[in-house]
């Protein structure tokens, strides 16, 4: 193990998962995960072996939390900001995952660059809330860009997934509820058919919040909707999840 | 009141709602209303003064339970098969409807020829249940019309609605869950914009088996995705519904 004091730049600090022994280095200021990673990454479902990439990969939540589902994974993250992604391999350093999770400081429209072609499992992705021009601009940049399309569209995301999956490889996505539609039109121009759904509401008498997606590459049309997943208990509290929560 | 057993054919029958005085002939050979009918017009959320068109009205159904919900509608039904649609007429003249509810036993492909245009508020559809060829046809054609679509299909449907309602109009269908992505894409093609979802569960922890779906003329884009409808109790006995039963 590294001198992990030397791992952190000055405002960082480390948070255990409380899981696995899996930490991550976050700043205050910028954005931090919540449950909604957790709800991703066990909606994925990664299988042993799996080749995953990661899109967006902010903190680095996404791949840890799969790593720590299976360990038999092997991850290429990208994130275009240069702070957030050179924070990411720093948490992958802390855990010793750096020769498993490997994170590129580069724009996820170019992974024809630097990744290969048809050959991933699994590409996941959290991506930004808001089509572009929805909403006002957050002030802070770093929250801008993980929340908005500011950098990335939804079909960038199916135009990157195309190109790095395999036959029936599997892209899963979280998105606000509202934006389900638009979701699932750009899955399947892009040959990524919908397969599996599942909406996220905080009571079963709430409007969904938000929607887990997955695509399946040159797969046949037929979507499966899972059971809807309530997130508070009946008495208004928030259900406790931890990393490995399943759903 | 016409003498009732003269509106009878040889076969038929005359099921009472339970509801608001309304009644209904049926043939037990064919296709037979059942509470997907009253989850549909539940959902529709008919407003007074509404002019609606059922497309495949069948026994004409919906009608009935969208008059009971506000009396002051008028509305068009289409069923392109004869025997149901006379059978459906005389439903309407059973309940005293005849000067609401009129049918036409035409082919909803043609309704610019029968129907005025951009003058509906509300067009409804329970539509056939798989896309043509994906199943055997049954045996029985008068269920083969209304169980697929060997007449028409969801695109169909939707040049129809797209054809009849006025701005900001709304369509609304019931789908089988698996359908949901042909469903929104198919809306969004004919600039039918998928605002209001609400999927139909047995039960909290199993998946979807129906999709209520409100497409919007020109409306913008912005999916409302309402809490899931449960229709089993937690002891699995079905929830009982009445013809009025609102969702």
């Amino acid at each position: 193990m590294t001198d992990e004091q030397a791992l952190l730049l000055p405002g960082e600090r480390i948070d255990d998962l409380q899981w696995m022994g899996l930490r991550i280095i976050q700043s205050p200021d910028a954005f931090r995960f919540g449950m909604d990673a957790v709800l991703l990454a066990d909606f994925a479902g990664v299988r042993p072996g799996s080749r995953v990439c990661d899109l967006g990969t902010g903190t680095g939540i996404l791949p840890l939390l799969l790593y720590g589902r299976t360990q038999d994974i092997s991850c290429d993250a990208v994130e275009i900001q240069p702070v957030a992604a050179e924070r990411a391999q720093r948490t992958m350093l802390l855990n010793g995952l750096e020769n498993r999770i490997t994170v590129h400081c580069r724009d996820l429209r170019e992974v024809k660059q630097f990744l290969s072609h048809a050959r991933y499992d699994l590409v996941i992705c959290n991506p930004p809330y808001s089509p572009r021009d929805a909403s006002l601009p957050s002030p802070k940049p770093a929250l801008r860009t993980a929340r908005q399309e500011g950098e990335c569209t939804l079909s960038d995301v199916a135009v990157a997934a195309k190109w790095l999956l395999r036959h029936h490889g599997r892209l899963t996505l979280m998105l606000p509820a509202v934006r389900l539609a638009d979701a699932l039109e750009t899955l399947r121009q892009h040959r990524l058919e919908p397969k599996r759904l599942r909406l996220v509401h905080a009571r079963v008498d709430r409007p969904a919040r938000l929607a887990l997606i997955e695509g399946m590459f040159e797969a046949r049309p037929g979507l499966t909707i899972q059971p809807p997943l309530i997130t508070q208990n009946p008495d208004g509290s928030e259900t406790r999840r931890s990393a490995g929560s399943t759903i």
